[in-house]
């Protein structure tokens, strides 16, 4: 019998944020793709689009005039999928049918007035203003909030319905699954071996190295080894960092900097403005232990062989199990061996 | 304060079986869609596609020549994600870095050789003969292998590369997670209640009514209380039954018009062929207490306002919780008001 080789042979990895499992299947890479191909728009985009409902001193859909913002603008999305004043839902006790009333609050935020950019191709300190608008933003909702989900869709086909560089951040009276899983997990790490999950982890990163894809000062960005997504990424400080509020001005430079060489190395990949959804996970609000948290941001991008194939995470992934076709050493292998500066920015 | 309604209000409601939420925002279905569309492709497909690599007599990528069948027709997947002969992994005990190898088998299955016909446009016994070939492959396949997953990737937009009618079926040497998940909360749900908890939840909307799309004799498909997707639906039997393997043929016939009916009236609501992962769950084998399973199918459908228009499960959901536009009673109520005969077979 052969000996084991995870580049060779079909194998489960553990998450162990989410206590879940990732099939691997780095031989099916191989398989040709005669199915559905997405679009690309390469197409240069102007400055300001008149149409555009986030561009500055546009009209939006509820007929709010955008201000003539210069950095970042921020405004409650016109179509929330919550709203603050939810009434309460009375109780059921039928183990089957348990709901509960959600409420919070949707924001928009869109980084730049420059309707033609995304965030690599924005200079340092736009980032750094768009990081800065993340963190106050999460200082005001968190007062009112246990949980602040700061996140980005780019490109259409992550469902963003508008090209203009913008997230949003959805504020929630719950703590969402996810964060309720990592919360529970980082936690029964720290119980079991008195140690944080994730600075642990960073830790043999570091040593490691197979799996990195940008080291900057204070952040690592790394394909984790348990990635669901071909060329998904974890993107964390190097020390212990609860939350996203506590990060230091140095701390906030440098994350643009790890920012624009990470989302740089994306667009390089296939030459295209890559789509992901990405956003941050951090300690929840209003607890009073944190200790076990470490502020990570995820990048789920859906592309996998090109610009136009992507991954289609269905069927025996929906039913079953998640599943990959490379590994995440060869997928940051891929990442680290494209520059960190943006295509658009170097002359051939 | 106005009184809690879930169709006005965000609430989130609770899935028994995966021990998760499900935001609802149904306010939100109000919003209008600018973003990116999908393709039809409504043409109509001879009956026998000479560069379909599932028709009969037709040559495959490998040069394996495909028998001249007339019903089903089962092979080895020439890209497996699974092979039978996988290497053991050496141990390794860094919580950080588990990692196991993974056996099993993958198989595609043509449901007809007509290469012109989807799940609800064949007749009646031409769908039993998939559900007796879906039977006699678990049979097969459960003598080595505690899962098998038998599935449906439907619509290129479902990652399925081939319109051909076709499910696949992948055996596996684990328990898969969304398995694993299933096992737990239905054995808990037993030891804390003495009962079945689907059986017991099949009672219930047996009585309750509004979530039902379907029901024959023997069977019933709702959109389940906690449904994730748009249209989702979960078809399983009225009576306890752990295992697909363990239908009497009565309950096979009935399976395959409740079969008929749902998909015909899901390819009536946007008189579109309807995209969709489907699959079965029912007890793993080689287990020796199955009395808390119930054997169920799951039905994912991507598609949220029209045959153009998905939900994307992207961002918020990715990142934090999965959330749903309208209310599953909504959603049962639509699929109620379309016919359960195929729009192609009804003269206007
Ligand atoms: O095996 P196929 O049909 O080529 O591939 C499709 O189904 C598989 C199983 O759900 C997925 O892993 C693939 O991403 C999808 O494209
Ligand atoms: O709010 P948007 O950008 O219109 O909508 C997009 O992001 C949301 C949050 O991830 C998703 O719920 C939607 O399905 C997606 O289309």
């Amino acid at each position: 019998m052969d000996i084991f080789n995870p580049v060779d042979h079909p194998h489960r990895r553990y998450n162990p944020l989410t206590n879940q499992w990732v099939l691997v299947s780095p031989h099916r890479a191989k398989r040709p793709w005669q199915g559905q191909q997405e679009e690309i728009n390469d197409e240069q985009k102007p400055s300001h689009d008149p149409t555009c409902f986030l561009c500055a001193g546009n009209k939006r859909v509820t007929g709010d005039i955008n201000p003539d913002y210069k950095g970042t603008f921020v405004f409650t999305n016109d179509f929330a999928a919550l709203i603050e004043d939810t009434p309460i839902s009375p109780d059921n006790n039928d183990p089957l049918f348990q709901m509960q009333s959600a409420r919070g609050t949707s924001r928009v935020i869109c980084f730049s007035p420059d309707h033609s950019k995304t965030l690599p191709e924005l200079d340092l300190s736009a980032i750094e203003g768009v990081i800065k608008t993340w963190i106050s933003q999460q200082q005001e909702l968190s007062k009112k909030y246990p949980w602040v989900q700061i996140f980005e869709n780019k490109g259409s086909i992550m469902g963003c319905s508008n090209p203009h560089p913008h997230g949003q951040i959805w504020a929630n009276s719950f703590l969402p699954n996810e964060i309720a899983r990592e919360d529970l997990n980082m936690r029964n790490y720290y119980e079991k071996y008195q140690r944080n999950l994730l600075v642990d982890y960073v830790e043999k990163e570091l040593k490691n190295r197979e799996r990195i894809v940008v080291e900057t000062k204070y952040w690592l960005a790394v394909v984790p080894f348990w990635a669901i997504w071909p060329f998904e990424t974890l993107l964390l400080p190097k020390t212990h960092i609860p939350q996203l509020t506590q990060l230091t001005n140095d701390q906030q430079s440098d994350l643009a900097i790890a920012l624009k060489k990470l989302t740089s190395r994306y667009d390089n990949l296939f030459r295209c403005s890559f789509p992901y959804s990405m956003g941050w996970h951090g300690a929840p609000f209003m607890q009073n232990k944190n200790d076990y948290w470490q502020v990570h941001a995820h990048f789920y991008p859906p592309l996998l062989r090109s610009a136009t194939v992507k991954k289609f995470m269905v069927g025996y992934e929906m039913l079953a199990e998640v599943q990959r076709d490379l590994t995440p050493e060869q997928a940051a292998e891929r990442l680290r061996n494209v520059s960190d500066m943006h295509y658009k920015n170097i002359k051939d």
